[in-house]
This record gives structure tokens, C-alpha cells and sequence, in this order.
């Protein structure tokens, strides 16, 4: 069995370029790492990679983490500006014995000395998306934090070794040097591939207060299915939020264990991500959540995708 | 009941002012906070704030984090240069509503712009084991990495409020940018004012690999005692780092529950540590591991103590 699970619509060229790989007896982190940097190259993605959304500063930082579920390695960067694939020099500081979470210029130094390709992050287009915002917010004196769609990834290969990863420009307009769960093992990525692994997107301010992805992954190693996991480690966490802080934010996840079978739980309107195994061609579903707490799953129509494909070319008006 | 808990013998005068203000009723952020700063203004504990170790640049960069277990509510700094105080940044940032985790010039950005102290931290005894690790190590190419010894506390008041810190100059010699898991909630401390807190020292890399202060607190509140949730919590990582990698870096947790009962847990073959509760004045333990993975402690003797109080001041041969 092999399989790869993605937040996302913007997963699903990646996804499809992964599923080939694995169904060829690919690694599960070569795999992974080639669909992320996929969703990293495209321009029209903005929440991660190259197009990704600036901070503050106009400037974009990127967050990405790696974790190897055979050996537990975990490697992170955060803060890191104008390298083009962040995944890729997570992964290789997952391999260092120690050093593996960098952030900020020493995150540079690293990349720069093991000669990952250098690339301005910033595009036209982020930073039309910035000036439109600025006007709709810091400049009437509204918060102007939005958007925190990060990509995470959890894969499976056929010698059942698991990874999972996640990349991320974090949240639009953060302050410098702001770092989200993404890069952070336990809440923005968790795997043993004795078990399965799981990974997320959302608040990441409010994520990092429960380590959510390692809960998930311990919820597994109990005997849970994915699916089961993820809501109740979502719907417990929430409920935990809202009794101590009146609120919580955004937050979605997504599981797999090592016989394949996956999970998904969303406390947004609407969540897509995507999927594909051994048994299932690659696909987007959408995500919702109903009344009693439980997420159900339906194939993206053909009107969902196209109306997604123009919007995010879209003129920024 | 109150009680405070702390990694190492560098704690106790923390620890005793500490224990002062939670008997006047003090919140258990304020005491906790008023401890840590006093390890940190310590010139002679070399892993934690002024004094403390240099990266391999010889530049001190400090991790520190906060979390409020009332509010679930976390605060973080990493790789922040030339403040004094690291864990005062961190719980002002846990008061913030986003932007809660900042690195690198953002957060010192951040800290100057709230009005900290500045501060050169690294001092002349910070040069010396600088040049003579360097010389003993480096210059032999040999790994240089050595010491990681982060103060971690969890603190809980007489109104049952708790909250969980850290602070350290991080792994010896390190990488610029080098993020340990001192700052990551979940790795290097947790906490839930419904359960109880733990904080870990040790080889932060390896921690990360298994978010095992949350996973203390998960153990707690399936109803363990923090005794037995700090031993099985660290001999269950431990087992599955030996077999993934063929071995395990040194960790030590401490735990302590919203009764104030406490535990401790060690890989290493001695670990100092402090407690003070309303019921035990405030004291230095030795704690060590037996062959069925029990942990002993002891209250340091006289000896132990006046030969520690000569070793951190002893002139660097």
C-alpha cells in the first residue's frame, strides 16, 4: 500500500506527481518533497513559497518542517527568506545529528553553504495583494492579519516508511520573524511510521497551544482511525479554546496511518484537500463539518475547481 | 496549595523568591517569571541568559518560552541576541493576540520596541569556554556541540492558576540560528492549569522528536501521578529512540499537578533539581535513574553543594 495526503487544493499537482513516484516504489520522503516544492514553485499559490504572501515588512518569510517517521529525525526552518524550496532544506537539516531547527539568517547561512537555489520570493502579485490590503486595514486601523494556508503533507510508501512535511509563508502581514506551528514538530507535523502521521493548517498561534498533530498521531497509536483522530482531537481542542479564551481559530488536519487509511477534520466553512493511494487516483474533496462534530468528505465539483483556478489568477482589484 | 518546580541546582535562589511571593499569594507568572530572572542575571550559570554559552560565531543567542495554563496562552523568543531578560519577552509576547512566537531580529525588534534591556551578554568566562572548547574540540576536528542545560519551570498559586517557562543559551557551540526545544510548546513545556505542567532539559533535537512535556501532561490527565508520568513518559521515548536510532540524547523532565504533587524523570547519570511547595521548603534534589527505570532523588548534601558553588567559578584552565 502507498498513499499521500495533502491540505489543500493547491496540493494536487503535487499530489499527482507523488502518487506516480510512489506507485514507481519511490521513497516516501523523495515523494514528498517533490510535491511540496511543486506547490513552492507555482506563482499562484500565496500562502506558500514562491508568491507566498510577504509580512508586514513586505518581506516574505518562510516556515517549513520535515519529519522522518522511521527514525524520528525532525528538520525545521523558520524566518528564511529568498531560498525557493524551504522543504528541501528542512529535509536536509532533518539528516544533520544535531543543528536540525534554524532559523532566520543562520537558516540563510545553511542553505547558502549547501547551495540550495537562491530566488526573490516576493512577486508582483504579492505585492499587489499586500498594498490592497495595508489599504484595507493598517490604514483605516484595522488588524490586518489574514490567510494562513499552509501545506502539509503526510505519505506512505510501499515499505511502509511514513514522512510528513509542511511549507508556509505564514500569516499575511506577520510581524518579522513571526514563526507559526508549521515548522514546529507535534503541532505542525507529527509521524512514526509505526503508526501514521498527521499534519495541519490554520491559526497557528492557536495550534501550537495543543500540539494537535501529535495528539492526533497518539489518538492512532491507540487504535483510532485517521478519520476518528482527527475529529476528536479537533472537537476536544476547540472545546478547550473556546471554554478558556472564548474562541478559537481556524484549524484543519489531515491523517494517515500506515495501512493507508486517512482522516480529515475542519472546523472551517469549508476545507479542500487532497488525496491519493494505492486504491484512489488523486483527487480534491471538500471538507465539512455538520452539527454533531463530524467531517464529511465530497469530490470538488468541476464548477468548485474552475471557479478555484480563476480566482486565484484573478486581477487584484 | 502552590508549588514550584525547576531543572537543576542554578534554580534554588529562583526558586526560593519564588516560593516567597506564592506564599504572599502571588500568580504563579509572576513568581515563575521573577525565578527565571534571576537564573538569567546569574553571570556564573553558563547555559541561561548573561554568562551564557556562545554559538560557534561566539555570539550568545537565547531561546525562551512562556505558557499560561489558565489560558493556554504561549509566548516564545529563539535565537534573540543582547537581551537580559528572554523569558519576560516571551510571556509579554504569550499576551499577544497573534505574532505569539518571534525569532531572530523580529524578536529583538519586538523587545526594543517594548522597552527591555539591553545587554552584551556574553562575558569574558563566556570568551574562555569559548577559546577552550574551541582549542579542545574544533581545532582537533572534533564535534564541538557540548552542555544544554535550559532552566524549565512550572509553577502553580494558591488559586490553582499555573504556568510553564524556559530559558537557555542553547546547545554549546551551536549554528547561528540554532532553535532548540526550549521555546517549542509541547517539547519544552506544557501546561494546563486543569492538569499540571511539565519542562525538559537535555538534547533538545532528540526532545523535539517526541513532544514529551505534552505528552507528561496527556499522561496526567489520564489521572497518572507526575511521578510516574515523568518515568514512563521518558523511558517509553527513550526505548523508541534506541530502537529507530540506536541511541538517545540525555533528557530530564520535571512535572508537577495542580495539587502541587510532583515528579522528575532523568536518562542522564545525575540530575539536580528544585522544588518548594507550601508543604517543603525550598531545596535542592540529586536525582537518579535505577535499573528498572525508577528515578530516586535525594536532597544534594552540603558537600555536593559547596563543590558545585566551587566548580561554576573555578578560573577556565
Amino acid at each position: 500500500m502507498w498513499g499521500i495526503i495533502a491540505t489543500w487544493r493547491m496540493a494536487i499537482e503535487g499530489i499527482e506527481e507523488a502518487g506516480r513516484r510512489l506507485d514507481d516504489g519511490a521513497e516516501s520522503g523523495d515523494a514528498l518533497e517533490a510535491a511540496i516544492r511543486i506547490v513552492e514553485d507555482y506563482p499562484f499559490y500565496k500562502s506558500v513559497g514562491y508568491g507566498g504572501l510577504p509580512n508586514e515588512n513586505m518581506e516574505v518569510e518562510l516556515d517549513a518542517g520535515f519529519m522522518d517517521g522511521d527514525t524520528l529525525d525532525v528538520g525545521a526552518v523558520a524566518g528564511i527568506r529568498d531560498y525557493a524550496n524551504p522543504v528541501s532544506i528542512a529535509r536536509l537539516l532533518s539528516k544533520e545529528k544535531v543543528n536540525n531547527f534554524l532559523v532566520g539568517a543562520g537558516a540563510e547561512a545553511y542553505a547558502h553553504k549547501h547551495g540550495f537555489e537562491r530566488k526573490n520570493m516576493l512577486t508582483d502579485r504579492g505585492i499587489a495583494h499586500y498594498q490592497k490590503r495595508k489599504k484595507e486595514t493598517v490604514d483605516k486601523g484595522l488588524s490586518p492579519y489574514s490567510g494562513h494556508d499552509t501545506v502539509a503533507m503526510v505519505a506512505l510508501d510501499e515499505h511502509q516508511s511514513m514522512c510528513a512535511a509542511t511549507s508556509t509563508s505564514g500569516l499575511f502581514m506577520k510581524r518579522p520573524g513571526r514563526v507559526g506551528d508549521s515548522p514546529m514538530s507535534g503541532s505542525g507535523y507529527y509521524v512514526d511510521s509505526e503508526v501514521g502521521g498527521a499534519g495541519s493548517t490554520g491559526l497557528g498561534e492557536d495550534i501550537m497551544k495543543g500540539c494537535v498533530s501529535y495528539e492526533i498521531v497518539s489518538k492512532m497509536r491507540s487504535g483510532m482511525h485517521p478519520q476518528t483522530a482527527c475529529e476528536q482531537a479537533l472537537n476536544q481542542f476547540e472545546k478547550a479554546l473556546i471554554r478558556r479564551r472564548g474562541k478559537s481559530g481556524e484549524m484543519s488536519f489531515v491523517a494517515m496511518n500506515n495501512k493507508g487509511e486517512w482522516g480529515v477534520s475542519t472546523n472551517a466553512p469549508e476545507f479542500s484537500f487532497c488525496v491519493a493511494t494505492k486504491k484512489e487516483a488523486p483527487i480534491v474533496y471538500l471538507s465539512h463539518r455538520d452539527e454533531a462534530g463530524h467531517c464529511h468528505h465530497e469530490p470538488a465539483s468541476e464548477e468548485w475547481l474552475e471557479a478555484y483556478a480563476r480566482r486565484i489568477k484573478a486581477p487584484i482589484i
